[in-house]
């Protein structure tokens, strides 16, 4: 039976690694991925064998990985921060029958986790993960799962507030989310994580609503107990005594 | 000014650590935790040293960190899994004005990460984190988030499912979920991740709803689409072309 690895890489830089995913890369022959997580990383491990497919080839991608696992080398493929969250580990565990691959997933810190170190500590106690792109989930379900977030005071992790073709995504949460909660709301934003230029900034949800994002961009929407502290973002855990 | 750094260790094991854990933790004088995270990586961390509150002593811990790093040492205060969800950076970043410290968050593997990637990808697409532990956050608070998230059809990450004083509350949150599930939905256990004795177990919600979990449980709710491919929980991505 041949053997693959779905390896989050996280951020993008070499310290945000787990041991285990750096382990597994070293002890592979090849890796596959979207050509910009190859890129970020190919300096780390000199001299391996990429093999790398551009956006929207996900499929293509993934049957790449397991044919050439199916040749009896050891493949891993990568996805930035996790290999499961909006990751490439769901389509290659479904794949991975007709290949007759052992699937072994190997997990990383996704952006919402990095980005929120980044910040302070935004997502303490409970939180919701929602990605704003509607290429794989209808409008309209990502409208509901906003609207209950905010209306049971979760946190929210937005992935993908924004494309080209979605400029006015964000725009739209933060309406929703304006419905349940005060335009003070503080919110905070995290670009290019683990990468060059990156930076973060806190705003208000009524600023939010107004933000440039772009696809480097992970958002974090307090609930009513969010807090600025010395200009970082914290959702108290709760501790009265504090 | 004095500094401090509060570390995500992951689960415990040391491939699932970061390399920025790891080498945060190799340049401290000083590393401050609950009794059983400081026993998991005191192996990895030869000659160091170590200073360990117990259990429900969070404040003290924290202050204890906080006074060392005032004194010049290079303190690292570690937390299981991330150190922001249910973490330690929120209350360290609440109290670090009063002793002049500049904190630093170190991200880590919080458990619906790991436990996910051992079950398969459970959590792909959106999803919720909620805590089921009622000490700090009122009880119907938890269950109006749970309602939220089983209403809005997102993956559900069930932290703390269960203490001696609370044996029945992932029964109650199982009977929430059921009003908007089929008893049938795929659901996932992960135990004592990254440990001695880990393991994962498939099961409908109905039978959820009468597992016996422990405080090293994370458990994992699945949404209308979740299903079982060849033994791993998988919530599809949404490619059609699969």
């Amino acid at each position: 039976m041949s053997k693959l690895y779905v390896v989050g890489i996280g951020a993008g830089d070499y310290e945000g690694m787990t041991i285990r995913a750096v382990k597994t890369l070293e002890a592979s022959d090849l890796i596959v991925g979207y050509t910009v997580y190859c890129d970020l990383i190919r300096p780390y491990f000199p001299g391996k064998e990429f093999l790398s497919t551009p956006m929207m080839r996900e499929i293509e991608r993934c049957r790449l990985a397991l044919e050439n696992a199916k040749d009896g080398r050891v493949v891993s493929m990568i996805c930035s921060g996790d290999a499961g969250i909006y990751g490439m580990a769901s389509p290659i565990l479904e794949l991975a029958e007709e290949y007759g691959a052992e699937v072994e997933v190997v997990a990383g810190v996704t952006a919402a986790v990095s980005g929120a170190a980044l910040l302070g500590s935004p997502l303490t106690c409970d939180f919701t993960v929602v990605s704003l792109s509607d290429l794989l989930t209808p409008a309209e379900t990502i409208e509901r799962r906003i609207e209950a977030a905010a209306q049971s005071d979760t946190v929210i992790a937005v992935y993908n507030p924004s494309s080209k073709k979605r400029a006015d995504y964000l725009r739209r949460c933060c309406e929703i989310v304006l419905r349940y909660r005060s335009p003070d709301t503080v919110c905070g934003v995290a670009r290019n994580i683990g990468r060059e230029r990156q930076e973060t900034k806190l705003l208000t949800l009524a600023e939010l609503a107004e933000y440039a994002a772009d696809m480097f961009t992970t958002v974090f929407i307090g609930n009513s107990s969010t807090k600025v502290i010395f200009g970082r973002m914290v959702t108290p855990r709760g501790y009265g005594h504090v």
